[in-house]
């Protein structure tokens, strides 16, 4: 990609560039060079927006996370009034995201199972991420509790934390397996039997 | 650590320094000369035993499944007769290995992570260990369904790759919250509730 001149656009393409890089590739195959060649930036321009390779990865983290948040709330427009349907919905469509994407899978799990042990400012980042993501289900499973269309015995923000758990689990096997099966098999499951009052 | 003489140690010195490595680090932050270094051998004995780096961390995969399997039947030894107590007892001795590891989680699982993108001779060597334990697990899900104990309207198999994820998703959850609870939770949650008949 050609260097670019507009430097108010440097901290976007960095974020972008970086993002797809960490996906495809990982935290540690992926270069600053690397970085700023796909983003079409000079390399210099990375150390005026960012200290780290490392700060940069928690910014990414951070950055994805209000990607899945704006696609969260963009899914919730169109969702059906029940809110055990409204999960099977946004879950639906995070399935279909996964199939068309061209490298599938979830970024804070990847980094979850990298760089957990070897950033702490990156496993603080991911702490925060998945509280938030686990908290934002549990609204969902309590007014479905309250609808009676998930079980009572269990509290709601457990039940969502083992619903990230699974979710995060069946994203790894679909990577492994290159089928999208365990993402489904997991959502029928949990939310056709192992939820059902 | 020494150079080492004993060239017929080598190939397991290796293996145990690259499995220490690649479950602390990851596969593209550990470097070959770090494994011989940890190893004690000198870097060139590296390619008399392993074609390459890749071709080592399938051998790793391979390794830790065995390491993984022989667990498995030690810890059937002293089993309760009650499968679904077997399954139990076996969980909670994996919780206690991880709780007491210096570096926890599965390093099926922060491969399939990290490098099933990249590698398809790894992709394949994960995807046929995750076959090797789901049919394991399944022997004992179906015996504690003719039992009575596990739920008959649901495919052991099934059951088993749905508890797997599970379980490595509540690891990359360890690894970020620095808690076993996770694994506890997802163990209770399955075996206390879901699968209950």
């Amino acid at each position: 990609m050609a260097r670019t001149a507009d430097k108010t656009d440097i901290p976007r393409r960095l974020t972008d560039a970086g993002y797809a890089l960490f996906t495809q590739n990982g935290y540690n195959a992926t270069g600053i060079q690397q970085i700023t060649d796909q983003a079409g930036v000079p390399k210099g321009s990375f150390y005026n927006h960012f200290d780290s390779k490392e700060a940069f990865a928690g910014q990414i983290i951070r950055h994805y996370a209000e990607w899945v948040d704006q696609s969260w709330q963009s899914c919730l427009q169109d969702a059906p009034a029940d809110p055990l349907d409204t999960i099977r919905h946004l879950f639906g469509k995070f399935i279909r995201h996964h199939e068309q994407a061209v490298c599938p899978g979830c970024l804070v799990g990847n980094f979850a199972a990298e760089v957990s042990e070897s950033s702490e400012s990156c496993r603080a980042a991911l702490s925060a991420v998945m509280d938030t993501w686990r908290e934002r289900l549990a609204v969902l499973i309590r007014q479905a509790q309250q609808a009676g269309r998930v079980r009572q015995d269990l509290d709601a923000l457990t039940l969502a934390g083992f619903f990230w758990d699974a979710w995060e689990g069946a994203l790894l096997r679909m990577k492994v397996e290159h089928d999208s099966r365990p993402l489904k098999e997991a959502l029928s499951l949990m939310l056709d039997k192992f939820f059902q009052p």
